[in-house]
């Protein structure tokens, strides 16, 4: 099969589940080449009246924690219940290697194998926000491709948290039980974020642990704000080695869902994700307008060398160019 | 003294080093009200050829590792070698609560009444590109202010790091011994930032952990590719309680100001700090232009509505947006 298909070969593919066109699919999406760019776009038009009929589940956690034995173990459990389960990754790289943290282990080995689910492990990019609308577009793919549960995956850094929580409807927090106050600390505002905080590896010598644990975090999440969705934030925890409280996981989603559309902030959170998605969107093509123009471009350099030589200010730098942006859209 | 002052005054009180006039106008660089704008980017204008002269040091490490502490007898030590410090902050909120990590602690007491000593909690903001942009330019008052160490510290969260490190001159990683393996993995993008790794709290029972930590990290240390300075990553340990260690990581970082200005590097990377920054600040021009435009305002909205109704795709809509925005230039 080859790399590139048509636009109505994609959709046709996509459409009828098929797994392999949805990998192409979704390198299409990822892809930086204008005229890929441009395919791209088309695609999700074509696709956009079959998405949002899934629940979307971001799942975070420091490296150690164990997201992807939960997320194979979880997969098991929900393709086990007649669900199909797509298992996306935001992973940005670091920062000088530009090595994936998560590519270089094998991973979620048996729930590749499940016919009713789909793993793709994203390719990073260095400007987070690229790899967010790329994500949500992958999302959309998903969907249209009869997925209905959407596993976002990210690792324990900051900003692509942020960047998940903005793109799922329910948000979880993995967490290891004694894992010392440091990591608790680091992880407070990502707490906040979590509409479930649930502690892997509750098993064996663990368990006093984990159960301890539970209480503790039951207890932090009181101090923070109650969340708009009015839900509050559950603890629970599981084990994936003797397979212990995966099904109470799946419950407190599905209670979730049906509580969040009841009263309407299901709805109203994707609306409210949708145009903050808008809003990096368009000031992603802005910050590539400026391109188009050869004129923009050399002057661009011929600024940059003049801050390099300490002739200008990089204040007076930008005025100057912004305004020979608005000329060369003027002149076109 | 009144809350605004006139450009001259501001200019004349930073060239004398009045700390009082300093923290004003870092005040006035931190507003968002677009006259302060306007007067904070003269401002820096007429400071700009009495910067530079300073060496920008990073400072990071996650919540308890000893921040203040170490920042504290680092500056008592560098005033106490005829220098003058100033200490910045660079603090991205918790998402939700918008509140300071690092507010609600009294910090470095001591060196805050030293005269020789400026300390700046710069407030934090939910942008985090706006946050650096006014960190930098408060980095060039304070040079103009004539301290010649600045010191710019971080909450140990990703993206807030990297922020920094592309503000300085060199990057140190404080860490504790013995906090185990999960934080040194989060950690790893990080200490490939790193010029130094102080290992704090070397001090009583901890001595022989910090010793051990020392040669792990110095070990690890040489699995990074190696920077592009040419300087090879040195672990220290200190101890705040003790006062021991101190002096060596001043040396250290006399000795790679020395290293890095021989090699070219120092002005090399300065150089290519403020073209990034330049790219940045242009990016955020661009990003705010639209609004001078009613019209593109009102249609923004709309477009919002739309998208909440379902009725348009976010990439449709964007692509609409920039059209009207070159329109709106055109008949401009």
């Amino acid at each position: 099969m080859k790399a590139r298909l048509t636009i109505d070969e994609y959709t046709s593919g996509i459409l009828t589940g098929d797994r392999i066109v949805l990998g192409k699919a979704i390198s299409l999406i990822e892809s930086n080449l204008s005229t890929d760019e441009q395919q791209a776009i088309q695609l999700v038009e074509r696709i956009i009246d079959k998405t949002g009929n899934s629940i979307r589940i971001g799942i975070t956690g420091v490296p150690g924690v164990g997201k992807s034995t939960f997320i194979e173990t979880f997969g098991k459990f929900v393709t086990g219940q007649g669900k199909k389960i797509a298992v996306l990754t935001v992973d940005p790289s670091s920062q000088l290697t530009k090595g994936s943290i998560l590519g270089d282990k094998t991973r979620m080995d048996e729930l590749s194998k499940n016919n009713r689910a789909f793993i793709r492990p994203t390719a990073s990019g260095n400007v987070l926000g690229g790899v967010a609308n790329k994500t949500r577009e992958a999302i959309l793919l998903c969907e249209a491709a009869g997925f209905d549960v959407i596993v976002v995956e990210t690792v324990g850094v900051g900003q692509s948290e942020v960047a998940v929580k903005n793109m799922v409807d329910f948000f979880l927090l993995l967490m290891l039980a004694g894992a010392g106050d440091e990591l608790q600390g680091i992880k407070k505002g990502i707490m906040e974020m979590a509409d479930s905080v649930v502690i892997s590896k509750a098993d064996g010598d663990n368990m006093k642990h984990a159960t301890e644990a539970q209480a503790e975090y039951q207890q932090a999440l009181h101090l923070v704000p109650s969340s708009i969705s009015g839900w509050s934030p559950k603890v629970l925890t599981c084990s994936s080695l003797t397979n212990t409280g995966i099904q109470e996981i799946w419950k407190m989603i599905l209670k979730f869902k049906d509580h969040a559309t009841k009263s309407g902030f299901f709805e109203q959170n994707r609306m409210q994700q949708n145009i903050a998605w808008f809003q990096e969107h368009f000031n992603h093509l802005l910050k590539n307008d400026f391109r188009r123009f050869p004129s923009i471009q050399a002057e661009f350099i011929n600024l940059e060398k003049k801050i390099a030589d300490q002739k200008i200010s990089v204040q007076a730098a930008a005025n100057e160019l912004l305004s020979s942006y608005h000329r060369a859209i003027k002149n076109s």
